[in-house]
């Protein structure tokens, strides 16, 4: 009991520096993340800083140079991977549209989603359809979440013409997890020699949950936010492109940050990294709050400490919401991740959200499947838990 | 006296209100603007309502589309446009990028740019010139800074295949303005009935500088950022697409923000206005440090007002230049904007550069003409551009 005790007090010591924690139980990670106190601050300070120095100065904008780079070394370790591969984004979509629409698209070529991507990725991959004339299917992944293997889906639904398959690696509607690393040799595996077929993740929902090795794992593009699960700022987020994948994928969004300018001013190529798919000036304060709530993290424990805890709180939940005989959890096991998501057997789904944020308990719809999800991240507390399942009966 | 000398304390009040200003003589507003504190208050504002509400909640989700809409508002009000024109974009250069890419490109069409715009823009074109095959070609306007008629250059180099026609209302390197309203006119003439001839303009320089009616001047895109002459944080610029324009530019990179989903959450078409070109999750917060910076300059005098103060105080610049042997101004008459570019006979500008930064004076060097360029806001000082043209004078 002791050093379950001494644990509770030091997690309740470190959620002292996420204000958003105080007058609220948060169960929406998977839409926002809550700023650490010292993200603020680095944000604060970093203005401070342009503004002194600057705004526009020889000096400040070699610090934006650094700054852009330590962010990217930040990132880059977490993911492990080179700094080399990263690029900063504004938020995962975009890295989602550099990776749609820097290949060399012909006509017939094919795009294989899964049924549980995000909409506006969809609507992404269908207007590339409609300009080159690519076939798109989806394969059904939403079903094998208490049964089946998704290798085998996708694996059954790759084609000869297959140029991109596009996963998520946590599904944000069901929080299952993905084989990624199995997914991605079979689909490697699948490719010709002259043709490879490439994969571009949606990490919205793994990147700060997750331990990752993206280098092992071996998945050409993945798309990533710092403002869900590493509870950074909205407006930054990135891109991982595989080393071999680099020259093939074109940029497209063009700016100052990704090229290189000879002595008269005129462009002459791109940055030789993956700094290439940067456009131009984004919000640079930011970057310091990035790199700060990932810092918090670390200073509880690892990113594979952090994951068991999500994984027992997330099962602490889910096992208190079959109490509820109105509850229908999605998954039959465990959850795999920090997204618990279910479905009430008699009452509106959004006036059970309403509900429980007119009492400052935050969760969400998900429209397919029609479902509440919950977010748990490895902070949560479990008498935060046990609040939200009480006012669930309430409203049940 | 007494009308300038009161004049003079309220100006001197004013620039309290911009921290930047208080440890330096700055003139690189046409790099980035000095924030005024009520922007980095209201951001900071920003973010503590974030937290305190959420920061993913019902009430911060619907507060964050009506911030944007506040500020698509503010936008549409200063470029006398209605405010379903607008779109939140990172940075001026992406919107270049929306409206390069959203044109149907086929083979042979032809892209006509002037020889003063931004690298970054072409290096843009250049691979769309690579993608799909099409003609690019250059008007010499830098040489019609001082003799010559632009609308007679550009109409020139048009062609019966030319769909796009590229260039800056105010040339970020010798600061000339281009009669746009003219240009428009000769462009859209010279288009055929079922052919339009589209001009996209580079705004970097002119929005926050100029005073402007975007409906009079007809012009189709027009790309600009919040943070050079509007003085609100970097990271938030927006276009502005011509109603007419609008459902013949199709979106590229492509996110929740532009579409519309149905009730099981698929795409089912774009947002009915210019926000069908935004993406995703931005930095919400800066949207009020943009509104807080462009009421900041309107508490001091209309747009009229500040541009005809920008044009006094460069003239002063501009006559004072002329008292150092040793440079040369590029304009022969007085500035039309609050760029001010000059060379030295006799040294290297770098180095020129250099040594003002070590006082604390701030200006920058151009490429192409290889230049240095001072920026004049409304808010400068005489005494500032004193101390400027002395110490130029001794490092000569």
């Amino acid at each position: 009991m002791t050093g379950i005790s001494s644990a509770q007090t030091l997690l309740k010591s470190h959620r002292q520096q996420f204000p958003a924690l105080a007058n609220k139980a948060y169960f929406n990670y998977g839409g926002q993340g809550p700023m650490p106190q010292a993200s603020l601050e680095a944000i604060q300070q970093a203005y401070e800083y342009i503004q002194r120095g600057g705004p526009f100065s020889g000096e400040v904008n070699a610090w934006v140079v650094q700054e852009a780079k330590q962010t990217r070394e930040a990132i880059a370790s977490s993911l492990n991977v080179p700094s080399e591969t990263i690029t900063l984004t504004e938020d995962v979509t975009v890295g989602c549209n550099i990776a749609l629409w820097g290949i060399d698209w012909k006509p017939g070529d094919h795009v294989l989603l899964s049924d549980c991507e995000h909409p506006g990725i969809i609507a992404g991959v269908q207007e590339i359809q409609r300009r080159f004339n690519i076939e798109v299917s989806f394969c059904l992944l939403m079903a094998t979440l208490n049964e089946g293997d998704p290798v085998t889906v996708v694996t059954e639904h790759l084609r000869p013409n297959t140029r991109l398959v596009i996963l998520s690696h946590v599904l944000w509607n069901t929080g299952q997890v993905l084989p990624l690393a199995e997914i991605t040799d079979a689909v490697h595996s699948y490719a010709s020699a002259n043709q490879p077929v490439r994969l571009l993740i949606d990490a919205a929902q793994s990147v700060g949950l997750l331990p990752l090795n993206l280098t092992e794992i071996g998945v050409d593009f993945y798309a990533f936010t710092g403002h869900k699960w590493w509870c950074g700022p909205e407006g930054v987020g990135g891109l991982y492109v595989r080393p071999n994948a680099l020259e093939s994928l074109h940029p497209t969004f063009i700016g100052w940050r990704g090229i290189i300018i000879n002595p008269s001013g005129q462009p002459e190529g791109w940055q030789p990294d993956a700094r290439r798919y940067e456009v131009a000036t984004s919000a640079y304060p930011l970057y310091a709050g990035l790199r700060a709530a990932i810092s918090t993290h670390q200073q509880w424990g690892t990113q594979q400490q952090r994951y068991q805890q999500i994984l027992n709180l997330s099962k602490y939940l889910w096992q208190r919401l079959a109490e509820i005989p109105e509850v229908i959890r999605l998954r039959k096991t465990p959850p795999q991740s920090g997204l618990v998501s279910f479905q009430l057997t008699n009452q509106s789904h959004a006036k059970l959200v309403q509900f429980l944020e007119n009492q400052g308990i935050l969760v969400r719809t998900i429209r397919d499947p029609d479902c509440v999800r919950a977010s748990i991240h490895y902070f949560t507390l479990e008498s935060e838990i046990d609040h939200l399942v009480k006012a669930i009966q309430k409203f049940c």
